[in-house]
């Protein structure tokens, strides 16, 4: 929650008041409506920020104008500015102008090349999260450290400015532990692995997880294909303090919610600065509590990171700052040059992970699950050195992390005894065959989700593909290489069609 | 106006049709509302952009969204959006998705240290007159011109491009020139004494003016104290064949259109990267045709350009580059220490340039116009080397500038034989005293137009600061230092207010 501002940070002279009307848009920002003349009026204009106070809540909002429709003495809110003042209809709304943020000075330093320090960096996220930030300056702040870079220091205090200004989970309980993946790689779903062989341990997960922006699918997409993701950190406590576990989606918790006010800001020029992206990710870990990580980062061609040398050099700096910030972290390097199981899309990605659980999934998937599993079990002095990966197979062999998969699932809300047959089937299918023969040299990671996004993944949740070949392996001509499921014909055809462009995998 | 996309640029299989809802709201930017349903089932989302069809017309909007306000079926369109589509309630709206701007990728290469070729800063500027980047990507790409820089074929490039996207005026008569500021000092209303001196001495000279940013007055705001500044191409064109001559607002003519939304983005965060600059300028200074060009570029202690050694590297960029676009450049390097002139506010200044212009005005004003305009005189050969300060003076002395004014004015639908008498003045005033004998060592050009703001200036007229003293002068405790206006008593009370912060005149 923004706090209220100093009064001295306001100019009391320019204050106003009006009558809410509350408007059914949603924007995706803070938007109210102000009446042209008495707008001028008052020095306000278009696409600049006000304050508005309402008892005491208040929104810092962006300003735009009627002539009509809004007339003197009123003010419109849109959904997301009067939810946050708590107005209805005839609300009586203080207006107030807005100073220019402090925050502009410091990203015009980072501009020039200086490191911030940690008020400075504090201050930039305290007035982003005060919504007193525009786009525009935050796209200057994330391309200024996209070019000049931060040091260790600046990344720690912007994680911890990430972690102060959002919520946290205090489970009060140890060990809690957490992993995350680089991400770019199809299929991959090993947290849906990981997370139960580790609770079965005995050892805490809360595990928050994203939806897909680019993907086929993200491990929340894919979880609730069986299961609710969505809950309050209330809630969470109760899941995770029963189960040791869950897998949930992290976008509605406000755990460091900072970052997904910078997040939007990235994705558009998929912009990832370093020095923000180790923030970002340290920041969720730190903010459930974690005292064990495991961060995994694919390499190779296709991959965000594409050689041994960078994930190296990237995987000392998670290292020495999670140090810093309390954290024991481990980091795996692995092969990120080709998807991880054979199902691209939600449901298919769950029915690898319901295979890889009964003993029977894609090799792949359940070995780098059992690796990455392995490392958090020794971090967290379940299993000893070097014997993580073989007691992670042990608990998978066992039928316990099955269990508690199963236990899970059911608190989040799904079938109990979750079963493969229970996971959605698609209307429609399409074989794609080999147009030669030979061996398959590569399976392209984006382009193999492109087409399961056009064939309707992830809100589609039966959508997707489903690799019935992987690299290395000798195919002769006609030979059926993947299937495209999808629910809409149309789509289906979609996806179709884009395969003229698109070619995911290259047969040598 | 931004062209129809080739068809292949446009997935046609995601394209809806919807009826039109008008909305009495301006929002700065192209904004539609689309049912949530809706939206979702054809994977648009809030935030993003899609292209709108209204037969011929098209328009690149950004998306929010509705549960009922809109319903399934119908796209509500703010005032901007319907502006340009000429749509009206009841119209058939066609909705296509767009794909990623290609400029994202050169803006990534300009972050990465990368020059642009003239193809590539070609489509950033395209893109941006269609309205496919956002404000996100925009400010990267101003940002990363501003740290990495551009050279001299990446700036005659970005000129070019901003003179081919937007309209020119095409006179069809030779010489042509024009005058340009850097900016920064109060008062310096030069381009108002200019205009008539050049005129009169038989070179055309089509000024088109900024209004104020942050300063007390622009010379659009000035010069519409007395006329009309709001023409169209057509109008312009009529105005200065006759004359010779006119002093008109630039914003509304669509001269050189993408330099000003590149403006709004820079705007915010006072941003000015040299090469943005430096083909900015330019750019407006080609798009009317100009062939001989003078450049004053204000310095010293709160100019723009603080020492002349970076004056004199700006001057060498503007005359090289000018060359390679077909402008003769002479630049002036002046003291931009302290306010040109007295008044400060738009008709403050008004009363000065109609002094100066009747040989009376204040000195600083006088001299530093005719040096200008005689740069001009001896480019377009009006004048002998070295010759056209005196040719200036002798036309300002001859009452032939005068004349000139009062015959732009008339044109301009302003009153014939424009007289101080003419000028609006202020209903209220109060006067400053020295609080101490010596003398004054400094007049600071920010803190001034901050005051002349708080009473009001520029939307209120006859707002703003008379000078009564100079840098230089000895003043006695008591006395009277300057005058400030207001037409508002709580405005004049806050800029009364203002000065317990600000001290714009230091007295050694």
């Amino acid at each position: 929650m923004p706090k209220l501002l100093p009064k001295d940070e306001v100019w009391k002279y320019k204050q106003y008041i009006c009558k809410a009307i509350c408007f059914d848009i949603t924007s995706g920002s803070k938007i109210v409506v102000l009446n042209q003349d008495e707008a001028h009026q008052n020095d306000l204009y278009i696409g600049h920020r006000v304050i508005l106070r309402k008892g005491e809540k208040q929104s810092v909002c962006i300003i735009d104008l009627s002539a009509d429709l809004v007339r003197p003495g009123e003010i419109g809110l849109f959904a997301e500015a009067a939810e946050e003042l708590e107005a209805k209809d005839g609300d009586r709304i203080e207006i107030l102008h807005m100073q220019r943020p402090e925050s502009i000075e410091y990203i015009k330093s980072k501009m020039d090349g200086k490191a911030l320090t940690k008020e400075q960096i504090d201050t930039v996220m305290r007035e982003l999260m005060q919504n007193r930030l525009s786009e525009a300056e935050l796209a200057s702040f994330i391309t200024s450290v996209y070019i000049r870079g931060m040091n260790e220091e600046e990344i720690v205090g912007l994680t911890e400015s990430i972690v102060r200004t959002g919520r946290t989970l205090d489970l009060g309980v140890s060990p809690i532990c957490d992993k995350h993946c680089i991400g770019g790689v199809a299929g991959n779903r090993t947290t849906m692995v990981i997370v139960p062989i580790v609770a079965a341990a005995g050892i805490y997960i809360p595990k928050t997880s994203s939806r897909s922006i680019t993907s086929a699918a993200g491990t929340a997409d894919t979880m609730e294909t069986i299961c609710n993701v969505s809950f309050d950190i209330e809630e969470l406590k109760g899941i995770v303090k029963t189960t040791h576990g869950c897998i949930v989606w992290g976008g509605g918790l406000q755990l460091a919610s900072a970052d997904d006010k910078l997040i939007k800001i990235r994705n558009p020029l998929s912009l990832d600065p370093k020095g923000v992206m180790l923030a970002s990710i340290l920041a969720k870990k730190k903010s459930v509590g974690a005292q064990y990580v495991v961060i995994d980062i694919p390499i190779g061609k296709g991959a965000k990171i594409p050689t041994e040398a960078e994930a190296s050099k990237l995987a000392r700096s998670f290292i020495s700052i999670g140090k810093k910030l309390g954290m024991k972290i481990v980091v795996k390097i692995t092969d990120g040059s080709r998807p991880i199981g054979r199902g691209i899309g939600p449901a298919l990605e769950c029915l690898d992970v319901l295979s890889v659980l009964n003993n029977a999934g894609p090799a792949d998937l359940y070995e780098k699950s059992c690796l990455l599993a392995g490392s958090l079990l020794e971090l967290a002095g379940k299993a000893k050195k070097n014997c993580g990966f073989e007691a992670a197979k042990r608990i998978v062999e066992s039928g316990k992390a099955l269990a508690k998969f199963r236990e899970i699932v059911e608190k989040q809300g799904g079938k109990p005894n979750i079963k493969i047959s229970d996971l959605p089937t698609a209307a429609y299918r399409y074989e794609v065959e080999a147009d030669k023969s030979g061996r398959i040299i590569h399976i392209d990671n984006k382009m193999i989700a492109k087409v399961a996004r056009a064939a309707g993944a992830p809100n589609d949740k039966a959508a997707g593909i489903m690799l019935h070949s992987s690299v290395g392996k000798s195919v002769k001509k006609g030979e059926i290489l993947y299937t495209i499921y999808s629910n809409s014909e149309a789509k289906l055809d979609f996806a179709i069609k884009a395969l003229e462009g698109w070619n995911p995998i290259k047969i040598g």
